[in-house]
């Protein structure tokens, strides 16, 4: 390419996978050329003249392009509910009848965050500075709660991104956060946000206590604990509404239906 | 199932897939239901006795299933080096080739990460309160750096826990806190973090300065920027080490064939 040439590049990524694929690389390639040569081959003048006629396109495999391959969407499916009362129990078995039907899916709960992501202070201390964990550690305070929250919804939007039918299950007693959590997963594509409300009664949760919390937070020995202590805001007008006092192979039924109703992933 | 009946659950998730999924499936149906019935049909005494014998087994798909059907691993490909080395470029080339050869991947880099899950303070305002801003919202302090970092780790691992292999394209100049990157990561599995280290002279990258990063630092514009005000400390022993002045084309190369070199992928 000579000196002073001018690139313009435009590529439409909704054409049809191979076509976009391949214009997707040959306009890279040639992009990228343009790109890390600019300085050099461009005086001042033109640079200032030219830098608005180019379009820099970066060669990524474009969301579309990986959903269309796969055969599905990305989204979120974000479970909500007092403890116990069967999101994670229902998200799995989602995740198992997804896993079957060759869908890409994965759950994010307490178990893979809590120790990483979200970890709390005492789990920073160790390999951190004591101002690091007590700055970015979350506890259980208003503010870290809702850190937590956003912190799930952001990588639960990039899990979407990424091609992946994501799967919460998380108390989320706040409407406020997950407003937020639906506001930020939804930046990248609208109604890729399905808010599965767990609706279970307080006194059916707390007969089940699978992890004993209940009995805890009565002794008084867990704080601010959602149902007893602090308060649960159910969801005004959730994509779906679950009777959680029903068998979770129903439960988990009725999500996958959704997601078919609604062509996020094809019929069974 | 009778009152007082105890269950004891085992499963190697490492059998064959087929077998895997229908153990699990079996066993966690069994295993939901005694849970959740367990505080109703046993008594205080015998609850105390029997809890120890049971063993709680979410019926999750496993990580080792999940990669067995898909036939490669998840893993993190974790690319540093300067501004303007070519870490991005080279990281969406490989991305490009995996997804050519039908292998989840994924790229994370400050594009789809800045916005959402390390939010500076500004953007954090907006939604949330001052307090909260300044308090999770990431600038260029140290501790900041070292946060943002640690957040990227930890998603990378959930992205691989996931089963995708999945490129990160960040400075990430200090090694101490890729270190701490890659042992959030091989907590999931060891073996699972590759360091690229995309290795450019600095008059090289400055020369490229391919979003004007450079020329803002050198005019005072931007502080602490590395290369120029902070330093950039280059990992002792990478995984792969790439001469950035190549084109970017091999040494894309050289990474997919790292990836099948260690079995991480098949062959092509």
């Amino acid at each position: 390419m000579g000196n002073g040439f001018v690139l313009r590049v435009r590529i439409d990524v909704t054409c049809q996978l191979a076509v976009a694929v391949t214009a997707e690389r040959m306009a890279c390639r040639l992009c990228r050329h343009v790109s890390w040569r600019y300085d050099r081959v461009m005086n001042k003048e033109d640079q200032a003249k030219d830098k608005a006629n180019i379009v820099w396109h970066e060669h990524t495999v474009s969301r579309e392009v990986r959903e269309q391959r796969q055969g599905h969407c990305g989204c979120v499916v974000w479970f909500t509910g007092l403890s116990g009362s069967g999101k994670s129990t229902v998200a799995n078995l989602v995740d198992e009848q997804l896993f079957a039907a060759g869908i890409r899916s994965y759950v994010l709960d307490g178990d893979n965050v809590r120790h990483g992501l979200n970890a709390g202070p005492e789990s920073l201390r160790e390999r951190h500075s004591e101002f690091f964990a007590a700055r970015f550690g979350l506890g259980f305070s208003p503010e870290e709660r809702e850190e937590n929250i956003r912190r799930v919804g952001s990588v639960a939007g990039l899990l979407a991104a990424s091609g992946v039918i994501t799967l919460t299950a998380f108390v989320s007693p706040y409407r406020r956060d997950r407003a937020l959590a639906r506001e930020c997963v939804e930046r990248g594509r609208p109604d890729d946000f399905v808010e599965v409300f767990v609706d279970a009664p307080l006194d059916v949760c707390e007969t089940r206590d699978p992890k004993g919390l209940y009995k805890k937070a009565r002794a008084g020995l867990i704080k601010d604990f959602t149902g007893i202590q602090a308060p649960y805001e159910p969801p005004s007008s959730p994509e779906i509404h679950l009777d959680a006092t029903s068998a979770p192979d129903q439960l988990a039924e009725q999500v996958i239906h959704y997601l078919q109703r609604t062509d996020k992933i094809g019929p069974s």
